[in-house]
Parts: C-alpha cells; structure tokens; sequence
C-alpha cells in the first residue's frame, strides 16, 4: 500500500448542508494546535464557503497538497449542481457527497493519498439517489473489494477500543444474529486491525457477554454457552489472545480497560455506550479490515446546528489524526 | 418515619465468608478520611474478627452506637453456628447473612436506624437455604411491605443516576418484557424517589431508547413507538419532566447528562455499563420506593479475594454516605 509522509489525508465532504464543510475549514483553522497533518477536502468549495470566510486553496493534484496546506484549506473541486443552503439538504448535494466519497476513496486505493477520512452523510438523502448501503462502511468495503462481513467498525479513544458484531439491528434480532462465526471473522479483522493500524503485535483482545452477569451459567440465557464461548476457544486454538465472555457491565471501568487492547461488543449500545460516555469529543471511527486506511468522527450531519458556527471540530480533528498514526503504522509493516 | 442525627446507619454484613466483613471494618478504620457517619454491623463478630485485627464495639442498642463509633466498630451480635473461613462461604454462613438483613431492615422499619446499608450476600448459598428473592433488594422490598414491581433499584454515582428498567433477565427477554405500564411504574419510583432521597423537588428523567438511534423511526425496532413513547406521553401529562426516548449511546456523555436528575434504561446493562465505566470505585446500589432508605455498595461477595487484605472499602464508604444524605433530605421532608 502506499504511503508516506508527502501524502495528504483525502477528506470527503460529507453531505455539503451539514456540518461536514465547517469541522473541516476549523481543522485547517486550528491544524497546528490540533497537530494535524496535510489534507484535502474532495468537494464543492461553495460549501465551505457559505460558513467559512478562511482561505481556500484550490489544487488539482493532490500531490500539491502538502505546499498547498501552508496558505489555505487545500481542496480538489467537485462541483455540485446546485450551491446547499446550509441545514438544508438536497438531492443534488447528495450526489456531491456520494462523488466527494468515491473519488476521497479512489485516490487512497491508487496511492494518491494516505487515508481517507469521510465526513458525515445523510443516509436517507443517499437513499434517494439509489444508494444501497447500509452506510459509508459498506459502501468504502464494497469500492475496495472486500466482503462486508470481513471489516469490522472501530471506535477508538485515547483508554479504549470498541467494536461491534451486530450493528444496526433493532435490539429483539441480536440474539438470533449472533453466531459462533460471525464472532469469530469479527474478532479476527479487530485482531489484524489492531496489529496493522495500531502496531501491536500480539493484540489482546476482550470480548463481552451478551446477558447480564455473562448469563450466569445459563440462567440468564445461553448465548455465552452455546455461541460466544465456542467462538472464543475457535480463536484461543488459533493462537489468538482472547478472553471472556465478559459481563458488560464490569468490563469498561479503568482498571478492566488496561487488560485488553481492544473490546468486541455484541450489539450497537454495548460498544457505543462506555466509547461515548467516555471519550464523546474524541472517539474515531475507523473500518479494520479495508486494504486503506479510514476513518471518520463519530457523530453525524447535525443539519439543525448546520450554518452556525456551533460545530465542534475535535472529532474531526481526531479522525484525521488518528488517520495519520493508522497510515504511519501501515508504512512502517510495509 | 423517624430518623435523625443521632440514629446509626444499620450494616447488614453480607455472606461472613465474603469481602463485606472487611470492607465494613475498613470503612471504621478511615471513618474520617471518608466522611462516615457512626454505623453499627449486624452479624457475627467473628467474620470481622478473622479479617481484621482493630477494636469492636459490641453493643446490644443502636442508641448507643454513635458513642461506641468513637472506641471500636459497633457491632450488635447475631453468632453465627459456625465461624465461616474467608472465601468459603458455607450454609451457617448464609443463614447469619440473611438474619443479619432481616434484623438490620427491622431496626431501620422501627425507627431504631436511619437507613440500611447491606453488605454483600451469595444469592447461590441463600438459594440454598430456602430463600425465594431473586436478590436483596426484592426481599427488602416485602420486609417493607411493597411490592418489587414498585420498587426500583438506583445506581447513583457523583454525575449520573440509572435505573433499569428490567434486571435480572436474559437479552432476547428484555423486548417482550417491556411494557408501558412496567416502564411508568419504575418512573415514578424513579422521580418520587429523587424527589425523598435526593431532595429534588421537579426531577427530571431521561428515558433511554431500546433501540440503536431509537430505532429510527421503526427501521431498527418499533418498541420505541409502540411502548415507550405512550409511556412517556402518560408521564408527561401526569405533569412529571420527563424526555425520551434517547438513543442510549448519546445520552451518557458530561454534557448530556447534565440535562437531566436520572436516566431510565430498558436493561440491565444498559443502566450499568455507563454507571460502572464512569463511577466504578463509587457508584451506589439504592433501592427507591420503601418507607426506609437503603444503599448497598455495587459489587459481589468476591469470595476469591476474601481474607486477603485486598478489597477496596470505598465503595461500601460511598454507600454508607449516600445513605447518610439520602435519610438527612428525608428528615428534611418529614
């Protein structure tokens, strides 16, 4: 994969009427106190104009990004049909994001850039325009060829590391969705991910219990006996270092954090919950498993703060850096 | 119901051969380091004994513990047939343990105590022995002549207070369990027991949703529609300041709890992951809806580390102070 330090980051738009455009005008208002890298916004520059009175430096190659990020917000221009008022969506700014993550995407798969970083999207605007994903993920997963079922969704903050099996799933249909091998292909691309985008070679990985007090023998359900304790000693015999199932509830507090380097959730709350209660200003969301890297901040198109300068850019931020420190890590395996 | 300056907190041991002994003595230990108000343990003094070398008190009226607070730690004496070893909890073990709470919830019911704090027991050794609770709080809750469905088990650390809806139940029986009617009862135990114990007078609850972004309006489940909307809109209109449903990933971080007195969650770990990753040295088990007021420290018997000077009093210390504050906002009422 390449990489390198003259590589800037490619940075989709997201959905031009949200916040995506003013996060990313503030992280090059404040890249030397956030320690952030070059990068470049892949998308209209009208955008970011309607709420951003900063320079912009418009390139064509994002090879020019890197001399570019000195004297504005380097971006490399696709024109949407029509300019968005900001909060208020469109089809047509639809179709922007959608191009903004295609090419952001294309040019990390050529070499062209280091990472991706995707801003926020709109999911039922990209609905309207036939997308068919169930978000970004799947989408970035399907452009780089690879099976949905092999990536895994990360969040990541400074003391912890969550990802889950099931995510976007209505609460009653977990249980029924979870199975010995989705655990397992889940644990594997949390363990591979670990190893290439973090450098740890021998990653620890602590998976959590799907019932209260891990379903106390079967009282409290059999998922931990029959589904998730199979799936551990399938990983265990491979020579990974897993442990569990572990209750959830005692599994995030400080002292159980620093005995794994990474917590793999049955469903959407359970690894949402402790990432945000802790880390909300600064937890990245990053897909293990792509032959790129991405990332992206854990929050939304926030349509109803858009075009205000409320938007706090830290998550941005540390999307971007985290981006950085992913590709860094891949450099130094290749 | 009587309490006041000079009525002990009552401490029910817990299982003798458990870590409740010795955080109970340890909390004597650093009664002014820790704030504690003067205390009496109900129990075997030997349990205490075998753990701990400083001075009892034996006493046979709590009227005379708050002197006695000053010489020893005050016990009044319930012998066990037998002295249980540390981590090897035994039958005589378990009936002292319940004795011990039955006595301790009496003296507090007759005005000889101004709150119960309970040690830790061993649900599996009271099984044993013909107990037919699914934990201490059920059986407090008949002891005082209410019923468990009007209860409702708080965890309340220093910057969020939860309450689950359902407990003890395995996952894929949460959704079915769930109703509107189930839910309003446990709000109102919830904001009437904010209103007596915490001395807020217009509480506000934030009502979690079950669902993954609540469900995105039926996409991911329709409990959110369905139950726990119309048990929100009964609330509301009862006059009570109640919001929801939240998605439970983004109603745990600093700035949004701050908008609200406690969160109502739909299960167990939802209520308990948050709690424990936040406050897990000093979060506290209380029981809203008695007559009387009782904490419990949130943890086990830990059996595996009994008797080796490695527990961690603090949590029992938190208990003891909530109890402290919560039957002082009382007598302000009353």
């Amino acid at each position: 994969m390449a990489s390198g330090p003259d590589l800037p980051i490619a940075v989709s738009l997201g959905d031009p009427a949200g916040i995506g455009p003013e996060v990313i005008a503030k992280c090059w208002d404040h890249r030397s106190e956030f320690g952030l890298p070059p990068f470049v916004m892949i998308g209209d520059p009208r955008a970011v104009e309607s709420v951003w009175d900063g320079p912009i430096a418009p390139i064509d190659d994002p090879r020019d990004a890197s001399d570019a990020f000195d004297i504005g917000l380097p971006v490399i221009q696709l024109l949407s049909q029509e300019a968005d008022v900001p909060g208020h969506p469109s089809v047509a700014g639809a179709h922007c994001s959608l191009d903004s993550l295609e090419l952001a995407v294309g040019l990390a798969r050529s070499g062209s850039a280091s990472a991706v970083v995707t801003g926020p999207v709109a999911k039922e605007q990209l609905y309207k325009i036939g997308f068919a994903h169930p978000g970004q993920t799947e989408f970035v997963a399907e452009r780089c060829g690879v099976s949905s079922g092999n990536v895994a969704m990360m969040l990541a903050g400074p003391t912890l590391r969550t990802v889950p099996v099931t995510t976007h799933l209505a609460l009653a249909n977990v249980p029924s969705a979870l199975s010995p091998g989705l655990i397992e292909s889940r644990a594997r691309a949390t363990l591979r991910g670990l190893q290439r985008n973090f450098g740890i070679p021998e990653p620890r990985l602590a998976i959590a219990a799907l019932n209260p007090h891990a379903g106390e023998g079967g009282a409290l359900g059999r998922e931990e006996l029959d589904i998730i304790e199979p799936a551990i000693a399938s990983l265990v015999a491979e020579g990974w270092r897993v442990t569990g199932p572990h209750p959830g509830d005692t599994m995030f507090h400080a002292s159980a954090r620093s005995m794994y380097d990474a917590a793999l959730c049955m469903y959407h709350d359970q690894a949402l919950i402790p990432i945000k209660a802790l880390h909300f200003e600064d937890a990245v969301n990053i897909t293990l498993g792509l032959p790129i890297v991405r990332t992206s901040p854990d929050h939304g198109t926030a349509f109803r703060i858009a075009g205000q300068d409320r938007a706090d850019p830290r998550p941005m931020a540390a999307a971007l850096r985290m981006a950085a420190r992913c590709s860094a890590h891949r450099s130094d395996i290749a």
